[in-house]
C-alpha cells in the first residue's frame, strides 16, 4: 500500500460511503418529517437499500482481504515463517484485519434489516467498532516514522475516532439527522484526507516533500482544517440537492409518500414496538 | 499578530460575543418561562437578532481574512513561494482559516433562522466546529516556544475546547439555560484571557516577563482561575441586569409577551413539529 | 500548609462535607419516594438546610482565605514584591484561590434556595467548577517534586476530577440518588486521602518514607483503592443508619411526611414548572 | 501469578462471567419484549439468579484473597516487614485488592436483589468500580517492564476500562440490550486476552517470544483486534442459541411467560415505581 494508489483506493471508498450515508439519511429524514405524528415505519425501499449496502460492504471487504493476501508480494495466507523465525508481511495482515471489521459491519447491517428481533442500533455499533479498530491499528502503525509522515497519519485519526464516537452516539440517540450527517461528514473527511496523504507522501509530480521540515507540518495541520470545511460543504450541497430533487419529484408525482410506501407489514410495527422498549 | 493589538482585537470580539450570547439566551429563557405550558415558538424579534448576529459574524470573518492576507507584511493570497521553496506566511493563513470557520458558523446561523426545514442545532454544531478548529490549530501552534509562552497559550485551550464541548452538548440538550450560559462564560473567559496573553507577552509598560521563570507560570495558572471567577461574575451580573430590566419593562408595559410577540406564523409551528421529531 | 495539620484540616472539611451530602441526599430521596406520584416539592426544612450549608461554606472559605493571607509567614495581601522582583508566597495565594471558588459555590447555593427563578443545577455547576479549579491548580502544583510526593498528589486528582465530573453530570441528570451518593463518595475519598498524604509526607511518628522507592509508590496506589472501598463502606453505612432512623421515627410519629412538610407554597410549584422547562 | 496458570484462572473466570452476562441479559430481554406494553416486573426466577451470581462472586473473591495471602510464597497477612524495612509481597496484596472489589460487587448484587428500596443500578456501579480499580492497579503495574510485556498488558486495559465505562453507562441507561451485550463482550474479550497474555509471556511449548522485537508488538496489536472479532462472534452465537432455545421451548410449552412467571408480588411493583422516580 506504500504508493499513491494504495491511499487513493480506500480514500475513494470512504468518500463514496460518506456520500451514500448523506443521501440515505437525508431521504430517511425527509420521509420521517413528511409523515403524520407518531412512530413511523420506514418503507421497504429503505430496507432494500440496506441489503444492497450491506452486500457491497461484505463484497468489498472480501475482495480487499483477498487482494492483500494474494497480491504478488503478499503473505499468501502465511502468518509466521518458521524458517526465518519472523512474521510474514504483517502490514498486509493488518489491512486485512481492518477490512474484516467493515465486512462484519456489513453482515450486521443485513442481519439488522432482515431480522426484526435484532435491537435497533446494532449496525451503528459495528460501524463504530470497525472505525475504532481502524484507528487503533493506525495508532500503533504510525510509531517511529518521519515527523511529517507520523503527523499526517495522526491527523487521520481525528477523522477516524471522530467517526467512531459519532457512530457510537447514534446507537443511543436514534434518528437524529445532525448526528447522522456528522458521521457522514467524518467519512468524507477521512476519504479526502486519504487522498491528501497520497499526494503528500507519494507526489504524482514535482519534488518530494521534506518530511522533517516544520513548515510542512504547519501547512498540513491547516490543510486538515480546509478538508473539514470542504467536507462540511460537500455534505451541505448533497443534502440540498437531494432535498430539492425530492421536493420537485414529490410535487410532480403528487405525493412522495405514495411513491415510496407500499404496505406497512404487521411485522414492522412489531419492530417499532421493540425499538421503543430498547430506547427506554 | 505578534503584538498587543493582535491579541486585544480577538479578545474584544470574544468578550462582546460572550456578552451577546448571555443577553440573547437570558431573553429567550425569560420568554420561554413566561409562556403557558407546551412548545413555545420564539417571537420574530429573536429571528431578526439571529440575522443580525449571523451577518456580523460573516462580515467580521471576511474583514479578518482580508486583513490577514493583504496587510503590509501579509502573504497577499500567495500560499507557496516556488522560488525559495517555502510556504508564505503560514501564520496569517492559519489565522485566516480560523476566521473562515467563524464565518461558516455565521452562514449556518442565518440559514438556520431563514429555512425552517433545517434541523435545530446546526448553528450550535458549526460554532462547536469553529472552536474545535481554533483549538486544534492553537494546539500545534504552541509547539517549541518558551515555557511561559507555551503555558499561557495552552491555558487558552481550556477555554476554547471547553466552549467547543459545551456548544456540542447544546446540539443534543436544547433550551437548557445553564448550558447556554456556560458556553457564553467560556467565550468571555477566552476573550479576557486573550487580553491577559497580550499583557504578559507584550507588556504595554514596565519590564518584560521572564518567560522561563517557574513562579511566573504558577502565577499565570492561578490568574487563569481568577479569570474564570470574573467570567462567572460578569455572566451573573449581565443576567441579573437583563432580568430586572425585562421585569420592570414588562411591569410598566403591562405584559412582556405582548410587547415581543407579533403573530405566530403557521410555518413556525411546523418548525416546532420538526424539532420534536429531531429531539427523539 | 507543608505539615500534617495543613493536610488534616482540608481533609476534615471534605470528610464532613461528604457525610453531610450523604445525609442530605438520603433524606431527600426518602422524601421523594414516600410522596405520591408526580412532581414533588421539597419541604421548607430542606431549604433551611441549604441556607445553613451555603452560609457555612462562605464562612469557611472566608476564614480560609484570611488565614492563608494573614498567617505569620503569609503574603499579607501583597502579591508582587517590586523590590526583589518576585511573587510573594504564591502557594498561599493558590490555596486562597481554591477557597474562593468554594465560597462562590456557597453563594450560589444560597441564591439557588432563595430565588426561585434561578435554574435548578446552578449549585451543582459551581461545586463542579470549584472542584475543577482545585484539581487544575493541583495538577500544575505537583510539577517537579519527588516521585512519591508527585504520585500521591496525582492520585488525589482522581478523587477531585471524579467529583467534578460527577457534580457536572448532576446538572443534567437531576434527582438521581446514585449520582448524588457518588459525588458524596468522591468528597469522602478526597478527605480521607488528604489525611493519608499527611501521614505519608509528614509522619507523626516513626521513620520518614523514602520518596524515591518504587515499592512505596506501589503501596500508595493500592492504598488509594482501599480508601475507595472505605469511602463506599462509609457512604453505605451512613445511608443505612439514616434510612433506619427515618423509618423508626416515621413509624413512631405516624407519618414522616407530616413531620417534615408544612405548607407547599405557591411559589415552589412555580419553581417546579421552571425546572420542567429547563429539563427538556 | 507469574506463570501460565496465573493468567488462565482469571481468564477463565472472566470468560465464564461474560457468557453468563450474555445469557442473563438475553433472557431478560426476551422476557421484556414478550410482555405487554408498560413497566414489566421481572419474574422471581431472575432474582434467584442474582442471588446465585452474587454468592458465587463473593465466594470466588474470598477464595482468591485467601489463596493470594496463604499460598506458600505469599505474604501470610503480613503487609510490612519491620526487620528489613520493606513491604511484603505487594503483588499478592494488589491482586487481593482487585478480588476485594469484585466481592463488594457481589454483595451489592445480592443486596440489590434482596432489598427493594435500593436504587436500581447499584450493582452496575459496583461492577464498574471493580473494573476501574482493576485497570487502575494494572496501569501502574505495567511500569518499567519489557516493551512487549508492557504493551500486551496495556492492551488489556482497553478491555478493562471499556467494560468499566460500559457498566457505568448502564447505571444511567437502563434495560438497553446493546449496552448489556457490549459489557458482556468486554468481559469475554478480557478473559480471552488473559489467556493470550499467558500464551505469549509463558509459552507452554516452543521458543520464548522476543520481548523487544517490534514485529511481535505489531502482531500482538493485530491479535487484539482478532480477539475483539471473536468476542463479538461468541456473544452473537450465545444470543442466537439462547433465543432459538427459548423460542422452541416456549412453542412446545405453550407460553414462555407462564413457564417463568409465578406471582408478581406487590413489593416488586413498588420497586418499579422507585425505578421510575430514579430514571427521571
Amino acid at each position: 500500500m506504500a504508493n499513491f494508489g494504495g491511499h487513493a483506493i480506500p480514500g475513494s471508498f470512504f468518500l463514496l460511503f460518506g456520500f451514500w450515508l448523506t443521501l440515505k439519511c437525508t431521504l430517511q429524514h425527509v420521509w420521517r418529517t413528511s409523515q403524520p405524528k407518531g412512530r413511523h415505519n420506514l418503507p421497504p425501499f429503505f430496507k432494500k437499500m440496506e441489503y444492497v449496502e450491506g452486500g457491497l460492504q461484505i463484497f468489498a471487504s472480501f475482495v480487499g482481504i483477498m487482494v492483500e493476501q494474494f497480491v504478488v508480494d503478499g503473505p499468501h495466507a502465511r502468518l509466521y515463517d518458521k524458517e526465518n523465525n519472523s512474521w510474514v508481511k504483517l502490514m498486509n495482515w493488518q489491512h486485512g484485519t481492518m477490512y474484516l471489521f467493515f465486512g462484519i459491519s456489513g453482515i450486521a447491517r443485513i442481519a439488522s434489516a432482515a431480522f426484526k428481533v435484532l435491537p435497533a442500533g446494532v449496525d451503528r455499533l459495528t460501524i463504530s467498532v470497525a472505525l475504532f479498530v481502524e484507528g487503533f491499528l493506525f495508532y500503533y502503525h504510525v510509531h517511529g516514522r518521519a515527523p511529517l509522515d507520523a503527523h499526517i497519519h495522526s491527523l487521520l485519526l481525528v477523522a477516524v475516532f471522530g467517526g467512531s464516537a459519532s457512530s457510537m452516539l447514534e446507537v443511543f440517540i436514534r434518528d437524529n439527522i445532525i448526528l447522522e450527517l456528522l458521521t457522514a461528514c467524518f467519512f468524507i473527511l477521512q476519504g479526502s484526507w486519504f487522498y491528501q496523504i497520497g499526494f503528500v507522501l507519494y507526489p504524482l509530480s514535482g519534488p518530494k516533500w521534506d518530511l522533517n521540515q516544520h513548515d510542512n507540518m504547519m501547512f498540513v495541520t491547516m490543510c486538515f482544517c480546509w478538508h473539514i470545511a470542504v467536507a462540511m460543504l460537500l455534505v451541505t450541497c448533497t443534502v440540498s440537492v437531494v432535498w430539492f430533487t425530492v421536493k420537485r419529484f414529490s410535487a410532480s408525482r403528487g405525493d412522495i409518500e405514495i411513491g415510496m410506501q407500499t404496505t406497512p407489514s404487521k411485522s414492522s410495527s412489531h419492530r417499532a414496538l421493540l425499538e421503543e422498549s430498547d430506547d427506554e
